[in-house]
């Protein structure tokens, strides 16, 4: 933790007053420069990370004092940006359900089960770590689709907030003694899209249950725990079940967020209009207080957070 | 090995004489009972396999007596089949070739390497157990489709016989000291379909270099070895390095040449015509002895063949 001057912005430049952090588990691989798509992250750097701000000051014709923004803007709590790198909020929406819904969870989401999963009305989606950021903005795209939609997560009380808040069809405790049992029992004709946030014993048994043509969707989300740090292209271990993909024609493929970046504007478009109309809700943990910024960071690996982990910061007025 | 009449043909039957088996590692699972698309073999059955024979008394309008046929008849030097089983061999195409490149072999390449690899002209296709039946068939139409094709095989003579015989641009011995240091060398921009015959540390290794988009075909062949025979849905290992499907956007997907039944007769046809023209050419490993069926199948498990295994039971006329 450190403290500097604010810094007045130049030309092109936005002064800002961070709202809320997000969090997501990419930021764990950012510190280790494991992630081979950016550039690595120094000690005595701005933690990285996304944040919703107001505009205090402004040097740039398109935005004003009192504008909502998203964007890159790191663990800073009045920090001067470019204003090419803010995203103004749109109007109606929370600035906290921009950061999450419009921003790398709610494209994770989308991307990963439109574009990857390809959902037919009708399909059964399985959804791994349902009851994370991108978990939660999944298994209600899915149900817009018309699929039916099984979540997976740890514990009664995420499994009873799957199903009776986010919007789940099933939930299912990979932590009950009945979980392998429950799973056959609710995938009677196999399951048509896995959506994997998790990898290890989880993928292993849902790669025993495909159904012809089914689509394994792996997103670089927390799975990237499976990694070896040391080596990126070494992973610990693989998916032991991965040959059923021979019986069931079945394909797994992996994404980034990023992969998608030219069709972000019809994305957000999308998700905007979604928000807008109430068929998706932006389910949000908040803490609050910037210095609990590191132990919330570690709180998403231990599966603390039911939907989108963020730190409000500060209020807008 | 049981003797017992040769049974006159009743009307739509068959009878004929077996000129060639063939070999494939599927032949194991079947007899394993591992295979979900088949039924069972018992004790006492005639091994399933398919042949090439010539009609020796024929009860269909569809068939005369000298007609050269391909079809699932088993490992039986008289059969007498249903005149439906049998697919009349191309005018010009000699038996051997047709049971070979224009049945399971030549199908398992073509529909493996174009319906799911999808290549594209200057792709690099990498081939593993390319000296096998299948594996000598991708790399000539890979070379078709206008890709640069390196073949993965074990020991030095395969390695020639790929580069100077089949047409491969390159290949690489994986029993050689160098074997990771040459495929490096050889896919400096990685690997834009990697066509998978063997599984387990190729496979690893493999999906180590991997570009962008690619595509990873996993063929249901020899990689069988790697089931449980137990339980086919419990595999012994899982590929470590498959993670990397997230940082390149690949795919891994599997298939059975029974997923392109409906497509069959354009396959064939097409086959056919690449062997007119000479474009492609049948690699056959053939033995002879009926008797010697046994133990040429287990040699396909040794990789004792250089191409498509076949036994010569009997000649023509």
């Amino acid at each position: 933790m450190a403290e500097a001057p604010v810094t007045a912005p130049g030309p092109g430049q936005l002064l800002l007053k961070t709202l809320y952090l997000e969090f997501s588990p990419a930021q764990k691989s950012w510190m280790e420069n494991v992630a081979p798509y950016r550039a690595p992250v120094s000690i005595g750097d701005v933690m990285p990370g996304n944040a919703a701000a107001v505009v205090v000051e402004s040097g740039d014709s398109g935005f004003a004092p009192g504008d909502l923004v998203t964007g890159p803007f790191g663990w800073q709590e009045f920090p001067t940006v470019p204003a090419s790198e803010a995203v103004g909020v749109p109007d109606g929406v929370p600035a906290a359900s921009a950061l999450s819904v419009l921003g790398v969870s709610g494209k994770t989401a989308y991307g990963g089960l439109i574009n990857v999963g390809k959902p037919r009305a009708g399909d059964t989606v399985l959804v791994s770590g349902a009851a994370g950021a991108v978990g939660a903005i999944v298994g209600q795209i899915a149900k817009i689709a018309g699929c039916r939609v099984i979540g997976i997560a740890g514990g009664p009380d995420k499994c009873l907030w799957l199903t009776e808040t986010v919007g789940y069809d099933e939930a299912i405790d990979y932590r009950a003694d009945d979980f392998k049992a429950r799973l056959k029992a609710l995938c009677p004709n196999g399951v048509d899209i896995f959506f994997d946030n998790v990898g290890g014993e989880i993928l292993n048994l849902a790669l025993a249950r495909l159904a012809r043509g089914a689509r394994v969707v792996i997103c670089g989300g927390v799975a990237r725990l499976n990694m070896d740090a040391r080596d990126p292209s070494k992973m610990i271990e693989g998916p032991r079940n991965y040959f059923n993909v021979v019986f069931t024609g079945a394909t797994i493929q992996g994404f980034l967020v990023y992969d998608f970046q030219d069709q972000f504007p019809d994305i957000v478009r999308q998700l905007t209009a979604w928000l807008r109309t109430g068929q998706l809700v932006s389910h949000e943990d908040i803490r609050t207080g910037f210095e609990n910024a590191p132990a919330t960071l570690r709180g998403i690996f231990e599966g603390a957070n039911q939907g989108k982990q963020m730190l409000k910061v500060a209020e807008a007025n």
